[in-house]
């Protein structure tokens, strides 16, 4: 199998979503290779023995993304059997003419620590602190308060939410006790503006509840039907916005909600 | 202040990490705004109204990074008054020459969901129930335990290594009645090819601690420093590889984590 190195001075993300960008518009399968903190010389000659390597190995040359800040460690990766693509190449001429500022390259100024960090931290312990409705008095201080049935994906989305963007994400259950003739919850009508809804086909969530307690009632047709109509019916009538997460990634989830809600990111 | 776009008709998160990367060189200020789910020709309009306002109140040509499957809705785009760019443009062609397999674009490829989603749900259910040691009984199933002193950042660690790649990250501390004649508890010994430690130096651990605990023994310096002798210590003894976490983000420690534990991605 042909071989992709995603390569830096830094934690190399910026490599890695630069080559999964391109490389996810071709069909074709790679063994994928992320290698980190490439920073003095020694460590760049083993890259590039590790490429040549993969290059004997396969018989093609391995693809190689990469973005460097130091040029002359770039320099001896350029010079592996690796085909290599640093996607700075064609951007920093034109945008520094139309910004008229000279570049100043700097490890690690994109995914290194910012004063926006702590405020990272903090909104993770908030939503951890707040996490499935084991407590409604920090609403107050809540950016967005995600609802929906058990097993939509609200606490991974509030992780996520988090952790990335440094938002206050709680959550709270719709629970099977709360299903005939379902109300508002009087904790979250104070917080109206703030709730989000996520939903999630029934026959999905059936899935994902029989994977956790087999043959159970909770993890029946008929409830997960049953909760889905209920908890969709309460969205409309209540005019929540929601989003169905069943064909959707954690990033997907998040970014709706970012746009529909109006969230400010915490962080740029 | 000049604005920054970043746009597509996915999450638009190729295009912010793409957009960052390159503005992230230039020691200017931006208004930044993403835009993502930009899937149809009324909504691509009302972006380039939104582009052309900013340009009227700043008097400055925003900077647009968008990332577009559909080639009619960027050409909406381009037209704006913003200068725009794509990171595609100057690769796909390269690649797909040297790949001899023609580009086949679709939809979201790049964060959407794939057949590792579940993994990685599962990793984040895994890393919510085996946080701060409050069970030692699954470490069996852990791909990584990260060890410490309170507050050095092992949740937000975990909980980024679970969300982003899969990884099954339980955490436990070293708390300070275990401190004097520091040895490794007994449930991690079994483990101890997992283990990973985090340290962080003693007078941001007292800020830290600090804030939460304001005069308390748990955050005094003598505490702090002390606490992280001994653990430093043991590290050494024992062969423990640690990182230090107070000049790195939970992006640049989980890279150094992944990278010297040789942890598989589950994710590509």
């Amino acid at each position: 199998m042909r071989s992709a190195f995603y390569i830096s001075d830094g934690t190399a993300l910026t490599s890695e979503t630069f080559g999964h960008a391109i490389l996810s518009l071709f069909p074709v399968q790679f063994r994928h290779r992320t290698l980190p903190f490439i920073d003095d010389s020694e460590k760049a000659q083993q890259v590039v023995e590790e490429i040549n390597t993969a290059f004997r190995d396969s018989g093609e040359r391995p693809l190689i993304f990469h973005t460097f800040v130091d040029s002359a460690l770039k320099q001896v990766i350029v010079r592996s059997e690796g085909v290599c693509y640093d996607f700075l190449d064609h951007y920093v001429a034109p945008v520094q003419a139309e910004l008229g500022v000279a570049a100043k390259p700097k490890t690690n100024r994109t995914h290194g620590i910012h004063q926006d960090y702590n405020f990272r931290i903090d909104a993770v312990n908030y939503t951890l602190a707040n996490d499935d409705g084991v407590t409604t008095r920090n609403y107050g201080e809540a950016d967005i308060i995600l609802i929906g049935a058990s097993r939509t994906g609200k606490t991974p989305t509030c992780l996520y939410l988090a952790l990335q963007y440094g938002i206050k994400a709680a959550n709270y259950p719709l629970t099977e006790e709360d299903m005939a003739d379902l109300q508002l919850p009087y904790d979250l009508k104070m917080h109206r503006h703030k709730l989000f809804g996520l939903t999630i086909d029934p026959d999905r969530l059936q899935q994902i509840r029989d994977a956790r307690r087999s043959n159970s009632r909770y993890a029946s047709m008929e409830q997960c039907q049953f909760e889905i109509d209920q908890i969709e019916g309460l969205y409309r009538r209540e005019a929540i916005p929601y989003v169905n997460s069943t064909h959707a990634s954690v990033e997907e989830i998040a970014a709706k909600i970012m746009t529909t809600a109006r969230l400010e990111r915490h962080r740029y």
